[in-house]
């Protein structure tokens, strides 16, 4: 047997009443598990995309086969007590087939399906009553003129497979119109779903986890730092918030998790418009994700129980551990890949300037803009706090000349 | 390939430049440096005792192999890049022929010799100026007693092997020289260590890391409390503690650790025997470990950077991280195989009395005495953290009936 080979499928060696966790897709939410997994004596299969991915590298049970492929989401299913998901990209149609057939899905399908489809998301924060932009699902560049009604901009998504960014189209006026028919094109019969530019503050998001015995717990909100659709940042709790608005944001998270049915955590990300007032609540929903969250990962080391721990928790049905913060501030800093493609002598690096700097790599090859890791940073002075996290991730990216002490020629 | 079969040796998987690490042994020491070494993008081989030990169920790469077998030692030095042990069962002649075919260990052979040997031990820490009971390599009964010099009782060791209160026994007075000599008999040539029994208020420990270029931490001085010769609540830091003995304990810990060459982490357990005075430091050393130790595993929860992460970082001379303490207090029970078989329904208990408690579990079946876990509590109340742990504790040990509010009976 070589690495190349995927590896047999087959239920771990756990102890007694032990349970086991699949997880669909071996990306770096699926790596992150594998700490708390350990230290609660789960045990875990991922089915894994490649040998050589996220999570693939540091699980005993990595087998490799497709999120699109019902017999090996069945095989899963068979050596797994209950099966969570790393991403969102599991066609509904299979979700639908394995759930028919008793496997245990936590998100079920039916809750994933408003983080897999943005139009039944926005649907559903409907009926929950919930803020939001002003939005339709259109089929053509004409609905779509029709639905800004002069004005512009509007937001143009689709539905369903955007992230970071990408299935997002800002059209600024009749201008991009042909642009955008080329989406509609290609979305064939499908409608994409147009939205109100909303102008705001600042991004926030909040986390919250479900079990299915109902149990909800939330972290603090979060301010999410965005450049170019892409969170470099975030600052938890977001400072100079709101405490109306932070608490009805998190009870409004907590209430959409048991109104969705949500097993497992959520990502809510908002848009923060102002001041709550008696007719406005300051803020809207911009998205929802159902799994552990880029906004979450500062949890890690700023939280008592992480969103990784807490998510095995929740789709186990578990008690879920405490949210509270370990620290008055936390800032998370995304790395991406930069000119630093040596990640590991960039990792030494930030550690001899910052002992208390805590790095958390994906066993990723840098490329270009690609998330390869984030540190985190915690203490009592968040403007400190800031800057310790762009050196640190200035370092990692190679483009701070920051003057280390050691392995440098003098 | 089964589970059974033992799987094969190869260098992991990890991006451009990222190191790995040969672990000897698969025990939960072994096992806790996954979460850490999975967040740091390192590579990691476990030799492991079987595919169902405490380690090998969690690494990507534990194959079956065993430590006094100088094949299969050569072969996992092969494919890491550094060496560095779960426990310090490795005969030292095979670390000296690995050492001497230019394999990299940490710690060193002569270092390691330390913590193998107590007579080689209490030879070093006379050296180092370092208080200590009285003691003499002893070999029959008649220098045993001789040593007493009518003063009983005296501790007789055997210098290798021991572990947990094994290999100790309390000689009363001459009625046990024939109990004593049976051991003398299976030693052979080889001397025992008798020690005076020191009288002593409680026992501490500090664990303390060093690299090999020269940098050295320590943790604070911690509280071990035993029952029976084992530990079973450590207190963080320990608490009235004279700050002049702490510090002085602190300051010895780091210079032995230079002294005697230690790379990775080493515990330093001591016998604190009253208030430092001009005359007196107040404290002595028991022993020694060098490698991640029980007395340093309430680092997980209750310091910025815990044991296994810094052992990582140790052994491969990497800038080490910030020792300081997250919390007021932290408190460590260990988790002892009770009454309790199915240690996942006992901990689901612990997660629904307390949302706080941090769970650690070695994946190892319940038999009666032996360490399967441990739970640690963090706050600004030590006895409401004491008495958070011993709940928690029990309810793992299946020692309390504390009322449950869900899985029960109305």
């Amino acid at each position: 047997m070589t690495d190349a080979a995927p590896r047999a499928m087959s239920r771990p060696l756990v102890p007694q009443g032990a349970p086991v966790v699949g997880i669909v897709g071996g990306g770096q939410l699926a790596r992150m598990c594998a700490g708390p997994a350990t230290e609660l004596g789960l045990g875990v299969v991922v089915l894994a995309e490649s040998t050589d991915a996220a999570a693939a590298q540091v699980y005993a049970h990595a087998p490799v086969g497709r999120a699109d492929d019902l017999e090996q989401l069945q095989e899963l299913a068979r050596v797994c007590d209950v099966v969570t998901f790393d991403h969102e990209h599991v066609p509904a149609d299979l979700l639908a087939a394995l759930e028919s057939e008793g496997a245990v899905l936590h998100p079920s399908p039916a809750a994933l399906l408003h983080a897999q489809d943005k139009i039944v998301m926005r649907r559903a924060l409907g009926e929950a009553g919930l803020p939001m932009p002003r939005w339709q699902a259109v089929g053509s560049s004409a609905e779509l003129e029709e639905f800004a009604a002069g004005e512009w901009p509007v937001v143009l998504k689709t539905p369903r497979g955007g992230y970071d960014g990408k299935g997002v189209m800002l059209v600024t006026g009749p201008g991009d119109l042909e642009r955008a028919g080329a989406w509609f094109d290609r979305a064939g019969d499908e409608p994409l779903l147009a939205e109100e530019a909303v102008p705001f503050a600042r991004e926030l998001a909040v986390m919250v986890a479900r079990r299915p015995g109902g149990e909800v717990r939330s972290w603090p909100v979060v301010h999410t730092v965005q450049e170019q659709g892409i969170c470099t940042r975030v600052e938890a709790p977001a400072s100079d918030l709101d405490p109306t608005l932070a608490q009805d944001v998190r009870r409004a998270a907590e209430q959409l998790a048991a109104d969705l049915g949500v097993t497992g955590v959520m990502a809510v990300e908002i848009f923060e418009t102002g001041a709550p007032t008696d007719t406005d609540r300051g803020w809207v929903v911009n998205e929802l994700a159902m799994r552990p969250h880029n906004s979450g990962h500062w949890t890690q080391d700023g939280s008592v129980t992480d969103q990784f721990e807490q998510h095995l928790r929740a789709v186990l049905d578990l008690p879920l551990g405490e949210t509270t913060t370990r620290s008055p501030h936390t800032v998370m800093a995304n790395v991406l890949g930069g000119s630093a493609e040596d990640l590991h002598a960039a990792s030494r690096r930030v550690m001899d300037q910052d002992a208390g700097a805590r790095l958390h790599l994906y066993g990723k090859e840098v490329r270009p803009g690609r998330k390869v890791g984030h540190v985190t940073v915690a203490g009592d002075d968040l403007d400190d706090l800031r800057q310790r996290a762009a050196v640190a991730r200035g370092l990692l990216e190679g483009t701070d000349d920051a003057p280390t002490t050691e392995g440098d020629t003098p």
